[in-house]
């Protein structure tokens, strides 16, 4: 092992501590730039003030709920686990909750400012938003990588090497069950309030978007920070946090003899803060059109780490490794790197081309508006699963070539590097909600009509940009899934002895018990979701029954001459969340828990259990969040004057699928996401437990 | 062995053709019964015999395009594989074409023949369709039973025991192949008629259903024969044939010394076949509710074949067996023939509450409609979801316990006796196309608005159980594609040998091959729906077009003065339906043959493929055929009077849902069914060719 090696593996968590340290300095000074930006006139402000407001009124109420949940966990976990698990678990908490409130916080400061920009420039806008959105995405990814390598240099020193790998499955855990709460909390906010919002005001009263008379908009308003940002900045540090557990984990259980298996986790993430940094100034220099400066941004990001991951990899493995009975060269090591790399921009591309307006799929729900409703609804679900064939079929292929590169290592590498991807794609996403916010102030604030052209242009951008994202989550949580599996299949054969023996078991097709664990496994999206998408349809009908209400009780709102009572929207829709997130966020646990207790079923069933989760999670997540895009964006292109343009008679069944597909992609969808995380990650946690 | 055992040991396969025989006599009793009954004035015959005219064009064109597929296959088979397979697929696809045939006829005696009866009570409107519907169940599962015999029984002779065995298979290719055209062809065609009529005849023009000023009529109720006649014959045909094809290769493969192990599944069938008249003999003399009349029926059935279950097992089995290694008593045979009729009733009852209108599932689609067109949609797409979880769950508990008793043995005789029900139940599915015929052509011949009240009530009820059936055949579908995996298991052990020894192959789920397998078998239900409901769509849409057309081109046509051309509409469906079943027909060969051809992939994968398809089929196919029977009974609900009732903002909304429900229900989702079971058997036939 060369000097340089050695001191890499001895230096490779530092490093990646002082990467995320930059990143989350460069964010810093990402949010000085966007404060300094002007906030409007008083009118803008005030709204905006509401908004946040709202928004933190429900995530303050959230985390006390999700907290109530979380000590009974942790209880749980100090007193039948052990106690650097449950300390594990706590951090991850925390850090997922801390996640889902800068998310909050900078889309806030950032969509007003946005609004203003608008009044400038397209380009000035852009920038805006993405600023606002990446110095979410910088301080999500270096939260993660920060608190993971801490936790894991403290608890190294403390409790050893090996109980320090296995209380980080605590630390995933806190992650993905927070992620969970939030997701779905989030979600389910955003969508009855948007939903409820939509019916009453566009399909009834003939309202513009975020028109002030419609007495939901604020808490429409208050939904896209809490859900789309709060949300999905929980969700990927869940993500990222959990696939870079799951490396070490693999990494520890698989390559025990070399310790670079465990840094080199780290050292991709570090590198990637880097290539994030690269991507965003490439944005705010770029002078191409909205989708080019993003996907440029992206494309810098993704080279600049797949140069560094090159030195990098054979200095930390100077003569390869042997993994699965095989040696394998460093340069196998990088090909798995990279092939997070490509899978990521594959993803991006296919999950473009079904929900940008640009191409086929969303102009042909868009015609099929034209003879109605039901037409609309039907083509929006047939390409939600037609866009469920490639993203799988690369993904076979990724788990092919990177298990050849390096076996199961090898796939773990491959979604470390895919999440390293995290920091700039983030940007991408919570552009989305920003631009959605910016034109819902704009409109709200009475101000010129060109205003909310810039907006809506980049909106549709960011409706693309949202499920691009959401695609890439939901394929590198399949990936991240498996590997988990992996690590509970390993866990199980370093754990389980018979008779004093050690004892392996067989998760073979032939075997009835992984069929029923298939099928029971297979279950749990079909009714995660279903559970999910009845909250937002029985919260947003009490949002319709309110608006009803209110425009009946005072006919002057419909004239401008009284104001609406917005608060009671945000507190029907805020209660309404937390009271229907409970049941589908416990489905996994209660799953997987009960699979393990039950007498006939036990670990065999659960292995199957797992696999089954994962298999028809990806498709439902996937079908969702395209099908949910390609719907909104089949309704813009209908606004942009396409086919009758606004008012005809296929904008109005447009708007029913853009509906249908709000639930599907901002509630149900990307929740599955950590979903299919917790049931792994307690699987491998209950292992010593049950059996 | 007793000499009671030793003798149906030898006339067991000739008394399952007694008992067929006997079937086939009771069925051609019925259609004089049926026959015999006055098939109404003038008007109603002459509507009778367009609709009659249009299905049996339609038919001749779909035996064409079908007929130029399967001579291709024909030929592969006969020189790439060998001849007695040949042979065994052209008798299997004449024979589903058949049944398809046998359907469609005797619907359209027993339709106009119902509306009739409608005139005088409800239940000789009840008993007139329920006894056209049980022709139709005779006779197919008589076709089922005899040809499956026949062939066996001169294939044993003509080319030995293992041959003819082997053979099956090729009939089992051609019933499904042939279903799958049928069910998707019928499907389309039929949907795309209704969803086209009512896109343009209900919500843009305020015609009611059947209006005999709508230009697409005619189409939608040659439809209601095609699909949910001809189609749904075709396909239980088919189910029946695979199961106790199934059943007879499993005995073959895993239980090679015991022949009563093949006597064993014709016997369940012939005694089934007199438990299903004893059940119609109930229907008709029965003096109940209709939907109780109805379940009586399937009850005496179930419960004559569970008395008759008993002597035959012990007459047959007097020492047991020994399967998997295990000696099983016949009580224990017994027990998992009996769980095939349990799981009959458990399915039939857990699909009647998600889909009937008197509990809560489809009141909650019906409060949703209130609210708008999109929380319709969502309420129904959760319905669908959530009537997933109690099938699955019975299913896993059925495998369990069928195997414990019998090892894949006793799975395969419990799916042997849940189809062996069929005749009864095809009774009750039949119901429904019938019923909703009758009121149509009660409506286009004028006739007094109370026989369109009893139809509609009947229809009613006939909804619940075209779903409970398809609740049915999908849960027999995925026992018997499990079964079919297994000879998939045996078959490949049985033939593959490296260097020189006997090969077994390991489907383990910690194998990256099988995971990948599971992906792209998972894959294919997901996209098989979405090019089905595609073609839904895009036919719809042409029938929408020229009904527009027609309406403004002869205004004449709503005051009554013009008579719309019928025609057109039926032309246009036609050639459309017939287009557009070729590519998702196709689907499960192409993914079976080139996973086994292209290089990295193999058997492995192939077995992975053929699970993940099952996994994935079962919860795909639920979802829709419960989903979109629940949407359609929504809007019943509030046709009766309920929440506002016809006219109002949510029945509008209801009737959206129920067109989306159109294509879930008689199209994809169905048609999943035999495309499962194409996969599982095509993988059987080539593993000779390819591995």
């Amino acid at each position: 092992m060369s000097f340089l090696a050695l001191n890499l593996l001895n230096s490779g968590v530092p490093f990646s501590m002082v990467c995320a340290v930059i990143g989350l300095v460069f964010a810093f000074l990402l949010i000085a730039i966007v404060a300094r930006a002007s906030a409007g006139n008083e009118r803008m402000r005030e709204i905006s003030a509401a908004v946040q407001e709202g928004a933190k009124a429900y995530l303050n109420r959230q985390v006390v709920t999700i907290s109530a949940i979380a000590i009974v966990i942790f209880g749980l976990l100090f007193f039948f686990k052990d106690h650097p698990t449950a300390v594990g678990f706590l951090i991850g908490s925390f850090c997922s909750l801390t996640a889902g409130f800068i998310g909050m916080r900078i889309a806030v400061i950032a969509n007003v400012r946005t609004t203003q920009a608008a009044a400038t420039s397209t380009t000035s806008a852009l920038r805006m938003a993405f600023n606002g959105g990446a110095v979410t995405g910088l301080l999500v990814v270096g939260l993660a990588l920060l608190s993971v390598s801490i936790f894991y240099v403290f608890a190294d020193r403390m409790v050893g090497h090996d109980m320090a790998v296995r209380s980080l499955v605590g630390l995933a855990l806190g992650a993905s069950l927070i992620s969970v709460f939030a997701r779905l909390g989030g979600g389910i906010y955003t969508k009855a309030a948007d939903v409820g919002a939509d019916l009453v005001g566009k399909i009834e009263q003939g309202f513009e978007e975020d028109d002030p008379r419609n007495p939901a908009t604020i808490a429409d308003n208050v939904g896209d920070n809490v859900g789309d940002c709060a949300g999905m900045a929980a969700d990927v540090f869940e993500t990222y946090a959990v696939s870079l557990i799951g490396a070490i984990l693999v990494g520890a259980l698989t390559l025990a003899g070399n310790p670079a298996a465990i840094v080199y986790p780290f050292v991709l993430g570090g590198i990637s803060v880097l290539g994030a940094i690269c991507g965003v100034l490439f944005v705010n220099v770029a002078k191409l059109k909205p989708a080019a400066t993003l996907m440029g941004g992206v494309l810098t990001s993704a080279i600049i780490s797949a140069i560094l991951f090159w030195p990098a990899t054979h200095y930390l493995f100077p003569s390869g490794i042997t993994a699965a009975g095989v040696a394998r060269t460093p340069t196998q090591l990088y090909f798995a790197s990279v092939i997070g790399l490509v899978m990521t921009a594959v993803v991006v591309a296919i999950t473009n081309y079904y929900t940008s307006m640009r191409y086929s799929p969303v102009q042909k729900i868009a015609r099929a508006s034209e003879t109605g409703h039901a037409t609309n609804i039907i083509a929006g679900l047939a390409v939600g699963q037609h866009a469920t064939a490639l993203p799988v079929g690369f993904i076979g292929i990724a788990i092919l070539l990177s298990f050849h590169f390096a076996g199961l290592y090898g796939i773990a590498i491959a979604v470390m590097s895919m999440l390293s991807m995290a920091g700039i794609i983030i940007s991408l996403d919570s552009f989305g909600p920003i631009t959605d916010n910016a034109g819902g102030i704009a409109v709200m604030s009475n101000l010129p009509k060109e205003v909310r052209t810039v907006t809506d242009q980049l909106d549709a951008v960011g409706n693309t940009m949202k499920a691009v994202t959401k695609g890439y989550a939901i394929a590198s949580a399949g990936l991240a899934a498996l590997v988990l599996f992996g690590s509970y299949v390993e866990e199980l054969k370093a754990h389980v002895t018979r008779n004093g023996e050690p004892f392996t078991f067989q998760f073979s097709l032939t075997e009835p018990k992984v069929i029923i664990g298939l099928f029971l496994g297979g279950l749990l999206p079909f009714i995660f979701t279903a559970f999910s998408m009845d909250a937002v349809g029985k919260a947003a009908g009490a949002v319709v029954r309110e608006v009803r209400r209110q425009l009946q009780a005072k006919p002057g709102i419909l004239t401008g001459q009284d104001t609406p009572e917005y608060g009671t929207c945000v507190d029907i829709v805020t209660k309404a969340a937390l009271r229907e997130m409970i049941i589908p966020a416990l489905l996994p646990i209660v799953f997987v828990v009960a699979t393990a207790i039950i007498k006939p079923l036990g670990p065999v069933v659960l292995g199957g259990l797992l696999v089954g989760t994962i298999v028809t999670g990806l498709f439902v997540a996937i079908a969702m969040t395209s099908g949910g895009g390609a719907w909104d964006n089949a309704k813009k292109f209908i606004e942009e004057g396409n086919l009758g343009g606004k008012g005809s008679f296929a904008h109005q069944a447009s708007v029913t699928g853009d509906t249908v597909g709000d639930p599907y992609k901002d509630t149900a969808g990307p929740a599955i996401n950590p979903m299919i995380k917790v049931a792994n990650i307690v699987a491998i946690l209950i292992i010593p437990i049950f059996f």
